[in-house]
């Protein structure tokens, strides 16, 4: 059974979920929701998914959403190659890893909340910016630090290949680069940002090699 | 070997740990890092946690950050009573109600980023309760949709027993309550608040039973 992906190329949590499937090489077909012509405020997309939000894996009846759940459920069912070690305190600190990115950084200046600062807030275009400059910022020096200090053999985070830390960690620097944010104090996550790109399995995931991309 | 939380009394994210060793019956030490004077931007706090974040759970020498993570890591290592179905697709189901709080609600309108709104963008008092108000009604309400419409027969949100939803849904209810939130639209979460709170190991776990209550 081919899962669905309803998403959108720009979406960051959308492009976790396309990483983690295709580092899996789990076959998938895409669905797009236009964020940019307001599709996910559509009646018949709010029906799907009542947050209005992307994306939403639809697996044979059932209706999959919010992306940290869809993708620890990607890990449960098609466990190898596997997005988290098997030690348990080491699976705890990779997914502490994508916490700092898929809590404390994301969702504080993602599209909905820019919108409210720079709009709602009266903050303009520079205020919006300067917002997700200092939240992508503060996030970014975080994991950074936690990393940096954590012994390691490869360019990646945890370990030899990519896991749950890159799937959070690519889409936010995809997203950094889009606000013009200096990643040059990163440079730990920006090795392993291209280790990964490195790989087909995730050069086919990026933004701007989807069928929707602009 | 018992863990050690260090917390404060009226975070969210400790609480949320709180509610998990309990209701697994696991005994820990809690050590308080005061948020209210500041402690967790000292240096010796800094050095464990550089975000400046509590909670961190202590487990022999290693030091776990970020709640979701360790709320994963207490599931794995204390698997009974479970927090989260058997079922895959249920585990998923479940996973995503906690994260529409914990990546939704919760970080969007946490203490840094209403002092951000506040003060930084000069929002004050109101515009802070305002903020608050907004992320707050907004993601319990998808909360509710999702829940109300999900097959139950006991007033827990998932099951016969408090799961992972329930650990994430208590704290965002005395956040919302602290900025009066008007929770009137929400009766099955305050149905299965409740029935939470009827349970001595939640009642134990609540901010103002914690030693270091004001």
């Amino acid at each position: 059974m081919k899962p669905v992906l309803y998403g959108y190329w720009r979406s960051g949590a959308a492009y976790r979920l396309r990483i983690a499937l295709n580092l899996k090489g789990i076959e998938y077909d895409q669905v797009a929701i236009n964020l940019k012509t307001g599709e996910q405020k559509s009646d018949a997309w709010l029906a799907m998914q009542p947050q209005g939000l992307v994306p939403v894996l639809k697996y044979g009846d059932a209706m999959l959403m919010q992306s940290p759940a869809i993708l620890e459920w990607i890990e449960e069912r098609w466990p190898q190659p596997a997005l988290l070690p098997s030690d348990p305190l080491e699976r705890c600190r990779v997914r502490a890893w994508a916490a700092i990115i898929g809590c404390d950084t994301h969702p504080v200046q993602n599209l909905r909340i820019l919108k409210a600062v720079g709009d709602d807030l009266g903050q303009g275009p520079a205020g919006m910016k300067a917002w997700a400059h200092r939240w992508t910022r503060d996030g970014l020096a975080a994991l950074e630090t936690l990393v940096a200090v954590h012994p390691r053999s490869t360019p990646f985070l945890h370990g030899d290949a990519p896991g749950l830390a890159e799937v959070y960690l690519l889409p936010q620097l995809v997203n950094a680069r889009r606000w013009e944010v200096d990643l040059s104090a990163f440079p730990t996550l920006m090795a392993a940002e291209a280790a990964c790109l490195a790989l087909p399995a995730v050069q086919r995931a990026t933004p701007e090699n989807q069928p929707d991309a602009e």
